[in-house]
């Protein structure tokens, strides 16, 4: 593809030879002659001049140039611009059109045109597929569950037994959906007695699930992921959750039983959400952080448990000098101590 | 079904139409006409009034009054009876009885009666599986395993060669029994060599576990998941691990190598205990702790490192508190080299 | 095995009678007649004296004596001794040699000679797998994806479309090598556009991998896991990250995209590590710590954020005290007011 047609696909302005001929896109480090490469995070500027790429997408920002030799593509989003990019260059190979013949879909269901279905996939009773999907090997789709036009499920996720899912959606290997949530009513022996799970699942449109990550059922209501929300690899949402449009949640995340997360909301890897909580339209959770109680719409809150985020980095600072201060604050004691003897002796 | 005999199921004194039929279970928010509701615990108190539920499960607190309309079902355990009466009206779809021909059963396998086994299912040489026990598809059930009565395996379950796993256990999907543990011993050269992990182990009965968690096998001795116990999804139970009986454990937690959960213990999610530790009788972690030394019985730690539930706390809120508490120490040390050099001046 | 035979092989100096048949290994509060056990740790070694065991692995410290009528085995380090004692006495039961007439093997895929592939399993086009491999039912091998030598890849793993895996490579049950990274750019409206993930993903020589694990593949570039590199289960390994050889990662831990983990490095449970940041060789990172910025070699690191481990310990004391050190400043803020009011009145 040349220089020219990619600026014009990616609607960038072109400063360099139109007919260059890229064949991949790169990073700025690893981009050679012939790629394509791109600076989105100012983090990286100082890698600019160094790049070995025969061009690179930029920002509108001309202080930011490319060495002599480089073409520059710029744009208002670079990081868009990049993502797109990727796709002229790369392509999957998704399993072959129709229906493998070592598969076991179930007389009545509904499977949609031009879909492809791996091998040792269960297509259970009255479960549905829309057209153009794509389901890799040994997944298993339950009993009367549904599943949009245009998704990608791949190998190994479980679509338990009437779980709802959008147009589409793309799942990781291994994601389970539908799942019985942790409900159980303890008796008066300490005996754990499990409240069935059979309520509803909905996955919406447009949202992609990462490998391994668990999606729960719960006994009453609904448990919800809302359209355009991304989810990264090993989270965990419980029974009840309703989560919101558009949210990012990384890896190995958990949110407790029936929380309620708001449209835009980012949470980053390993925090926490307890149960029965609200975190609010566009809210940020920081790494690891344990958010105990609801968070107000736009905060952005950090630790366990977690707190307003520049309030939690300055306790922190403080948090590594503890000894010091415990030192500071003896030393003072017996300052005064002194001073009180002295006054006394006056 | 009728007020009435739902009433005489689940035990409770009927306040309202004996005869009123009801269709479903549902939340306080969610439910309408024809659907009975439950109020157990005391934070939803103020939602009780605004129910539009045509029955509600409660406790014997007569203060807590249902709204006009409204039937009253009372008990001492208003949470143990909505579990049941979620049972009254609703049910899964198991797969039908018998094995589905597209599965591979060892010839020396013993397959019990009335099982459910679905497609893609592998069941290895001396494997047992009990009877009534049914088994999703996709399942691996290794060589020499051996499964119970009544028990429930969901989609991509691999129970590994000779794990022993109990009576009525549910092991929702993905869910890994029996892997090798992580024991590596490091030689000269800085290389780390596997220890053959091949010793037992045992899930005992009535035990659940959630999506995609993963219960290691040790090189010696065993790794016991006791009877009654109950584990979240994408938990972490080590190689030696002994968990005992009626135990919680929420998501996301992990137990490192030959750690001892006694009886009755409750861990909340993204907890963690440190390898060769105990944590005694009755004890519960807090939500994200890091139980770094044992913990006595009926003790409440959280934390890292875990400590007194309530001392924790307290110290929590002084952390935030801390860039403050620095200044007053700061101030403090200026008033009183103020004070010193006024007192040396006189 | 004869004693003799046993200290033969481990190369250790046997003191005790060389006749003694063995029968198993075991720990040492299990161990009984005709058992071999070891001690490593010297935190066990107030249980040596009243081991039953018939034999005992030991170091060259003779105060670690064994009780009367237990031979002792002394090496210089037990317990790699004592990890290939416990390969002399068990075996794994891998399924039998040849494919796997319920298998999908592509028709242009290469399988090597003497391997083991079970049922249930697909394997893609243009896919390789090395000779005397083990693939347990279920795997799923994507197009183009090649696998070594001598590895043994258990029940329901994902290796996706053009994954390479090196030779003596374990992956523990429902590893995921080769999902989607989770690389979105965020558009004006604040929609997620996925950036495709197509690039390289390489597993080098004698990783082994646990259960559940994750493995992501990057948009540009590549993932890498080093030779000799063990992961454990649940870990999050995103997408573009480097880890080097014989690094050893614990349950659950958390590697965010483009970060570097060098040679050597030992990470503990439940620690994460941010993106585009560097653990240097030979760092530890201590159990659920969040490292947010580079680390240097050689350094022990803990905490939320991650610092000096015994720094973190030490202030880790102090946190406790925190309400009691708030309360000693109040006192000091008390009597310093007297003091200056005392001295205002001289």
């Amino acid at each position: 593809m040349t220089l020219q047609e990619i600026a014009d696909r990616l609607g960038c302005v072109l400063a360099g030879d139109p007919s260059l001929d890229i064949g991949r896109v790169a990073g700025l480090q690893d981009a050679g002659p012939g790629d394509l490469t791109f600076l989105s995070n100012p983090k990286y500027l100082d890698q600019l001049p160094a790049t070995r790429a025969s061009a690179v997408i930029l920002g509108r920002d001309v202080a930011h140039a490319p060495p002599p030799g480089c073409a520059a593509l710029r744009c208002g989003n670079p990081y868009v611009a990049f993502a797109r990019a990727v796709g002229f260059f790369t392509s999957g190979a998704p399993p072959a059109r129709g229906v493998d013949r070592l598969s076991a879909v179930a007389a009545d269901a509904l499977v949609g045109p031009d879909v492809s279905v791996g091998a040792f996939v269960t297509i259970g009773p009255r479960a549905a597929v829309g057209a153009r999907t794509i389901i890799y090997p040994n997944v298993v789709v339950g009993a009367g569950a549904r599943i949009g036009d245009d998704c990608v499920i791949h190998s190994h996720c479980s679509i338990r037994d009437g779980v709802a899912i959008g147009h589409r959606v793309i799942l990781q290997s291994g994601v389970i959906v539908g799942g019985d949530g942790f409900g159980f009513a303890t008796d008066e022996n300490g005996n754990h007695l499990k409240i069935p799970q059979h309520a509803h699942v909905v996955i919406e449109d447009d949202v992609e699930i990462g490998s391994n990550t668990t999606i729960d059922r719960p006994a009453v209501g609904e448990t919800r992921v809302g359209a355009g929300t991304k989810i990264d690899n090993l989270v965990h949402v419980a029974h009840g959750v309703s989560i919101g449009r558009r949210v990012l949640i990384a890896a190995q995340v958990g949110i407790a039983g029936s929380a309620v997360i708001e449209d835009d909301v980012m949470m980053a890897g390993q925090s926490g959400v307890n149960g029965h909580i609200r975190v609010g339209r566009g809210a940020r959770v920081g790494a690891k952080s344990a958010v105990l109680q609801s968070v107000e719409p736009g905060a952005f809150v950090t630790g366990h448990p977690a707190m307003d985020h520049t309030a939690w980095r300055k306790a922190s600072v403080v948090f590594r000098q503890l000894p010091a201060l415990k030192k500071r604050v003896e030393e003072l004691e017996q300052r005064i101590a002194e001073l009180e003897e002295k006054l006394a002796n006056t």
